[in-house]
C-alpha cells in the first residue's frame, strides 16, 4: 500500500489523479477525489447507505445507529458558506452519534492573529477524530491529508468542496441515486444518461461523469449550449475508459431515450464579467410539457438549488427524484463517514439479524 | 379531520383564524397560531411539563427524558436574530435527546444562487425530522406547512415567531406561569390579569389576551399610554368570547386588584421616525415603591428583555417570576415538541411510576 | 467558608487575589482566576485528566465518559472570537457527554433591545446547569458569578478568558503540560522554566508563573526585549511566594539548562500605535540550529497560535511538546468541568476497576 507519509508534497501534488487515489487508502483512509473509488468501492458504499437507511426507520434501529460512533468527534470547518452541503453531513454525524464540531467563518480569531493555514487546520485536528472541510482553494485538502500524515495524528480527512474541482461526496451521492433508481430495471449498466445545463462549471458534472465510465455500457450525452460545454479534459477520461458519449445542443432529441436526465443550474457566480446573461438557455429547461415525452422509468435529477431549468409543476412526479437525491446525500455520507471508521461491519450484522423492512 | 394537503393554498389563506387551527391537528400536527389552542389542550400541555420538569431533577430521570426523542433531529431555522427563542428551543430539544441542526444567517448561500424560499426551506426539511422556525414574513409558517403537506415528506412545523402576528409558544409559557403561579389559589379562572406598557404592537399581550379567553371569568385590563393601547380586533375577539375588560391609562388603580401584572417593553424597533420617544412612558414601569399596593399572591411577569419598566431593586421579590417564567418557556416547549411527536405517554407512565418529588 | 452570596459587589472587587479565591469554593465552585488554585487542587485535576484521557481511548471507556453528565447543559458565551478556546471547552463537554449550547456574536438581539449585560446573561444561564465565558471587559465573569450568587439558580461560571488579565485553563493546561513532561524525571519541582517573548502582554505568561510559585525550588527565567520583559507586579508576587528568578535578554545563555522553554507570540493587537514593529525581536525565536544546545528531556512549548517564533522545522522533535500542550487543553478542561460538579470519583472508581493501559 503507498503510503501519504512517505511521499512528498511536491511529488505527491505533480500525481495524475488516478494514481493519488492509491495513497488515500491507509490507515485512517482519506476522501479526497472521486477518483479514488472504485466500482467496487461504490457499490459496497450504496449497499451500507440502503441499510443504514432502513435501519433508520425504526425507533430502535435509529437508536443502535447511534451507539457506532459515539466515541468519536468530527470537526466540520467549512471555509466556504454552502448550507446544504454542512446540514448533510451534520446530520450523517448525528445518525451514527458521531459528535460534531464546527467553525464556519472564513476569517477565524487565529488567521487575524497570523497564523499559518496548515497551523490553523491542524489546530482544529486535535480536538477531532476525523476533519469533514470545505475549502474554496483547490487542493487544500489534499494538503491537509499529507500534513497530518506526517504527524504523530493523522486522523482522516472527508473533502466536502474544495475549489472548482473536486467534491467527491456529491459524486457518490448522484451515484447512489442512480442506483436506487435502477435497483428493479438491471442496474447503472448499459444505461444512457444526459447531462443538461451548465456543463463547463459544474464540478458535480464532471465528477459523475468520470465515476459512471467504473460501469458497462453506459452512454452519457452532454446537452449545452456551446459556450458551456463539457470540457475537452472530461472527454480525454471517457476516451481513456472506453466510454461512449454524444455531445450536442438539441435537448429534445436525448428526451427519449435517456434513462436519467441530470439537470443542473447556470453558475454564473463563476462569471468573469456576466457573460452568462448573453446565453440563451431556454432550451435547457424542463417542465410538465415534457413528460410525456420522456420515459416512465426515467429518473430527473439536479444537485440543487435549482432557478428556472426545472418547473416546480413537476415536483411531484414519481420521475422527479432531486429531493430523494438531496436526503440520498445524508444516506451516502453516513455510509461513508462509517466505513472511514471501519465500523460497517457492526450494521451489516444488525441488518442481517433484525432485517428491518424495505 | 380537515386536511392541509386538501385546501388550496389560495383558500387556506383566506381562512379566519380559528378556522385556521382545524388544519393543524393531523399527523404531523403543526403548532402555528395561538388559536389554535384549547384550554383542554392548554391543560395537557401545562401538566406535562410539570412533570417533564420533576422528573429531569433527578439523574436517572434526566437520563430517562433523553432517550425520548434521541431517534430524532430538528432543524432550526432563524431567520431572524432571537438568542433567548432559539436557546429555550434548543434547550427543551436537549432535554428530550432531540439533535438539532442550525440555520441562523438570514442570508444562505442557496439564497445567493437564486433558490427560492420554498425550495431553501424543503431542502432544510430533508435532513430533519421537525422544523421550528422564525421568520421576518408574518404567515410564511404557515406557508411552509402547507407547502410540505404537498409533498410526500411533511413534517411538524413548529413557529418560533413568524412576522408581528404569531408567536404561539410564548403564550404557551405565559399561561404555563399563570397555571402554576394561580395553582393553590384556584387556578386562572376568575382572576384579575393586567397588561401594561406597549400594548399595541407587542404580539405577545394580542396571543396571551386570546388564549385567557378560554378560561372561565377572568378580567383583563389594558394599561396603556393612548397611541401604544391595544388594537380594536383583540377586543373585537374578546367581546365575541364574552370575557370581559377595561381599558384604561391609569395602572395605580389596578394595582390593588392585580392577580397578574403582565410588563411589556416599548418596542420602538418598530417605530417608523421615531415616535415613541415622545410619549411619556414612566408611569407604565414598576417597582419597589409599588410593592406594599399590590397583592401577596400578585405574579409580575414579562416577556423581557426589559429596559426600565421593571426595576432590578425587586428582583428577588418571590413576586417577581420573570425569569422563572423564561425558564418556564423551556418545559412547556419541551411537551409541545414531545407532544407533536406523540410520545407523551411515555412521560406520564414513568412519572406515574417512579413519582418524582416536585 | 466564605460564600459569594455574603459579600457586596463593592467589598469583594476591592479583594487581593489571593483573597478571591476563597469565595469560589462554594457550592457551586466556580473558576475564575489563577490565584484560586492550590498545588494540591492542580495535582488532583492533572491526575484526573489522565485518567480521563486513558479511559477514553477505549470504546467502551469513551461510553462511560459520555455517561458522566450527560443530564447537564453548559452555555457557551463567548462575546471575544476564540476559536482554539472555544472549541477545546465544546471537546471537554462532548468527551463528558455534557449538552452545549452557545453564543458566540458580540452583539445579541437583546443588546439591540436596550437589556442590560447582567440581564443578558441570566437570560443565558436561564437554560443551562453551567456558564463557560470568554468576555473583553476585565473581571466580567466574576461579576457573573457574583451575581448569579445572588439569585436562586446559582450556576458554576467558567472564566475561558476575560479582559487582558485572566485566563485560569490555560494556565491550568500549561501546568498539566509540565506536569507530564516531568512525570519520569522528578516533577514539576527544581525545574528551570524559561519564558521568552512578550512577557509584558501574554496574560498567559503571568497567570503560569504565579502557579509554579506554588512549587518547590523552581526557577523563572524571562527572556525579553527590554520594552516587552516581564511586569513588576509578578515579580513582586513571586518575591512574595519566594520563588527564584532572572530577568535576562540573553536567550541563549538560558538553553542549556532549561527543563521548559515557554515560546510567545508578539501581541502587537495590543499595541497602541504598531511599537512592536520598531523591536528586534529576531533573538527570540527558536529553530533547529538550537536543537543540539538544550537538553534532551527539555519540554518547548508555546500557548500558541504562533508565528515565526518557533520554525515549523522543530514540529516532529520529540521535545516540540506544543501541539500535545493544545491537545492537553481538552483533557484538563474536562477534569474540571467534572470537578465543578462534584462527579469525579466516577472515573476514579472506573479507572480502578478497569486499569486502561497508559
Amino acid at each position: 500500500m503507498k503510503k501519504l507519509s512517505g511521499i512528498s508534497w511536491r511529488d505527491f501534488k505533480a500525481l495524475p489523479l488516478l494514481e493519488k487515489g492509491d495513497y488515500f487508502q491507509g490507515t485512517p483512509p482519506h476522501t479526497l477525489i472521486a477518483q479514488q473509488f472504485t466500482r467496487e468501492k461504490l457499490q459496497e458504499l450504496c449497499a451500507l447507505a440502503t441499510r443504514i437507511k432502513r435501519i433508520n426507520k425504526r425507533r430502535d434501529g435509529a437508536n443502535f445507529l447511534k451507539t457506532l460512533l459515539c466515541d468519536k468527534r468530527a470537526m466540520l470547518y467549512f471555509a466556504q458558506p454552502s448550507s446544504r452541503t454542512y446540514l448533510s453531513h451534520n446530520a450523517a454525524c448525528q445518525i451514527l452519534g458521531l459528535d460534531t464540531m464546527d467553525v464556519r467563518d472564513s476569517k477565524t480569531s487565529s488567521e487575524v492573529k497570523g497564523e499559518s493555514p496548515e497551523d490553523t487546520i491542524r489546530t482544529f485536528s486535535s480536538y477531532a477524530d476525523m476533519i469533514i472541510m470545505r475549502h474554496p482553494v483547490g487542493g487544500f485538502a489534499e494538503r491537509v491529508a499529507w500534513m497530518l500524515a506526517h504527524t504523530n495524528r493523522e486522523i482522516p480527512v472527508l473533502n466536502a468542496g474544495s475549489g472548482a474541482d473536486q467534491h467527491p461526496t456529491q459524486a457518490l451521492l448522484d451515484i447512489y441515486t442512480l442506483e436506487r433508481s435502477f435497483e428493479k430495471i438491471g442496474g447503472v449498466d448499459g444505461k444512457n444518461i444526459v447531462f443538461v445545463g451548465d456543463l463547463m462549471r459544474g464540478r458535480t458534472v464532471r465528477s459523475l461523469a468520470w465515476m459512471l465510465s467504473l460501469y458497462k455500457d453506459v452512454k452519457l450525452y452532454f446537452v449545452a449550449p456551446e459556450p458551456l460545454q463539457i470540457g475537452q479534459d472530461i472527454l480525454d477520461l471517457l476516451d481513456a475508459a472506453g466510454t461512449k458519449y454524444v455531445v450536442t445542443q438539441d435537448f429534445a432529441s436525448t428526451m427519449p431515450i435517456a434513462d436519467a436526465i441530470y439537470m443542473t443550474r447556470i453558475q454564473d457566480e463563476w462569471d468573469a464579467e456576466g457573460e452568462s446573461s448573453t446565453i440563451d438557455t431556454s432550451a435547457f429547461s424542463i417542465g410538465a410539457e415534457h413528460m410525456d415525452i420522456i420515459k416512465d422509468t426515467t429518473a430527473i435529477m439536479h444537485p440543487l438549488p435549482r432557478r428556472k431549468e426545472i418547473s416546480t409543476d413537476i415536483d411531484n412526479d414519481p420521475r422527479a427524484v432531486y429531493w430523494r437525491q438531496m436526503r440520498n446525500g445524508m444516506w451516502i455520507r453516513a455510509a461513508l463517514i462509517l466505513t472511514t471508521f471501519g465500523r460497517q461491519d457492526e450494521v451489516n450484522q444488525y441488518y442481517d439479524n433484525y432485517k428491518p423492512g424495505a
